[in-house]
This record gives structure tokens, C-alpha cells and sequence, in this order.
């Protein structure tokens, strides 16, 4: 497993105009990109902070996993992904270790990335995202 | 306000001896340091991924921050922490912008950082670290 850096945090929140205001106008940071993930019910905004993006989530449907997860636990911080190198490879690897996974084959995520989520019952609560540019 | 990096995302565990394995042994980082803070009432095992560590936290003491967060909410992701250049003032200008802040002046945390929190409510259910290394 080769994981590089983190590729992004992402964070659950109820509005991305309003909470926009807060990353740029408070921490200072620019929103470079907001585009719509219709297969996650998601809209996304991107910022950039050293190597890793704050991807903001909003539901786009209340039925969407972010709707479910703010309904659940309020806004805040809902994964974390890490930029691999080989990722089918990773996923093959994990899965031999027992792990729980989501994807066992990566799919399309924001930004055009192949990306699989690992299931927080085996991170020990963290919502784990590996990811990949395409090749 | 001049953001770097994100300086390491803060996890809450039950046991740093069980979830360091899953870090090292499913993930591949290396654990380059455990720490205690009594302070904080917590012990802290760091691990290093690009520019940012990931921080498990396990609470010394059930009355203690961790062990409450734990209680209320299960583990997984506690804080993300933001690399500041000029940390004071960035606490007076985030404090002028009518921001709460959990600490208004900065204090020692792990690894010898000066550090500060923001409050959650008025980060979108985040909560905030701002850090940057002594001089």
C-alpha cells in the first residue's frame, strides 16, 4: 500500500453558500470549483490548503447520504480520503486483510477521480476514501 | 489569515494499541511517535501521510475530552488542525469576525505546537485547530 498525502477531507454541510462565506471570508481560503455529483446526490465546493482539498457535501436530496448523515449527526466532518498509488491493487490487498469494503472495484467520484470507500465498521469509525488520478 | 497545510487530522479511538495496527498493518504508515498530554487528558500516537499526520487520540480518563466525544459519538474524526503563519493574529482577527473561539490565546498542545481551537458552532459543526511551531 503507497499512500502519498491526503487528497481531501470532506465535510457535510447544510448549505454550501453559507458555509462557503466561513472558508473564505474566516480561514481565508478560495473556493476553485463546485460541481454536482448527481450518482451521490451531491453538490461539492473545492478549496485548496497545502496538498489536500476541504471538499464541502450538500445533499442535493434528503434521501442522499449526506441528507442522511446530517440528519443523523449533524455537520461535520464526514471522510477522509487518501491519494494511493495502485489502487485496484490497494483494494485487493485490503480485502485479502479482512477488511470491510464499499467499492471492491473503484468508480467515478468528484473531479474526475477513481475513487472506493472502505466501510467505517473496519477504520474504527473513520469513513475511509482511497483514491487515484486516472492513468 | 495565511493557511499552509493542514497539519494533522485529530481521531478519536478507544485504543491507540488496536488502531495503530489497522494504520501500520492495513494502511502501511508508520507510527513515528506516542505522547502523552495530560493536559488534555489523552495519549497520542502520530503517523505521518504527505504533509499531514494523522493523530489517534485515546482518552487517559473517561471524564476527559476524547473519552465524552467517544461516549457521545462513537470514534472517529475529532478535529481538523490548519497550519497557521502568525497564530495571535489570526485569533484576533477570526475573534474581530465574531467567530467563538474555545481559545482566545494559544497554548502548548502535542508536539510542542502552539495551538487554539475554534468552536464547532460556529465553524458548520467543524471542530477547528489552528497550529504553528514556536520559533
Amino acid at each position: 500500500m503507497n499512500l502519498t498525502h491526503i487528497e481531501h477531507i470532506g465535510i457535510a454541510v447544510k448549505s454550501i453558500d453559507e458555509a462557503k462565506k466561513y472558508y473564505e471570508d474566516i480561514l481565508g481560503l478560495k473556493c476553485y470549483a463546485v460541481e454536482e455529483v448527481p450518482d451521490q446526490k451531491v453538490k461539492t465546493a473545492f478549496f485548496m490548503v497545502g496538498q489536500t482539498k476541504i471538499e464541502l457535501l450538500e445533499s442535493t436530496y434528503s434521501d442522499g447520504p449526506i441528507g442522511k448523515f446530517i440528519e443523523k449527526k449533524g455537520e461535520g466532518i464526514h471522510h477522509i480520503a487518501f491519494a494511493v498509488k495502485g489502487l485496484q491493487d490497494s483494494l485487493d490487498e485490503i480485502k485479502s486483510k479482512n477488511i470491510i469494503l464499499i467499492d471492491e472495484k473503484s468508480r467515478k467520484g468528484a473531479e474526475g477521480l477513481n475513487i472506493a470507500f472502505l466501510h467505517p465498521k473496519s477504520t474504527f469509525g473513520v469513513l475511509t476514501e482511497l483514491c487515484e488520478k486516472p492513468i
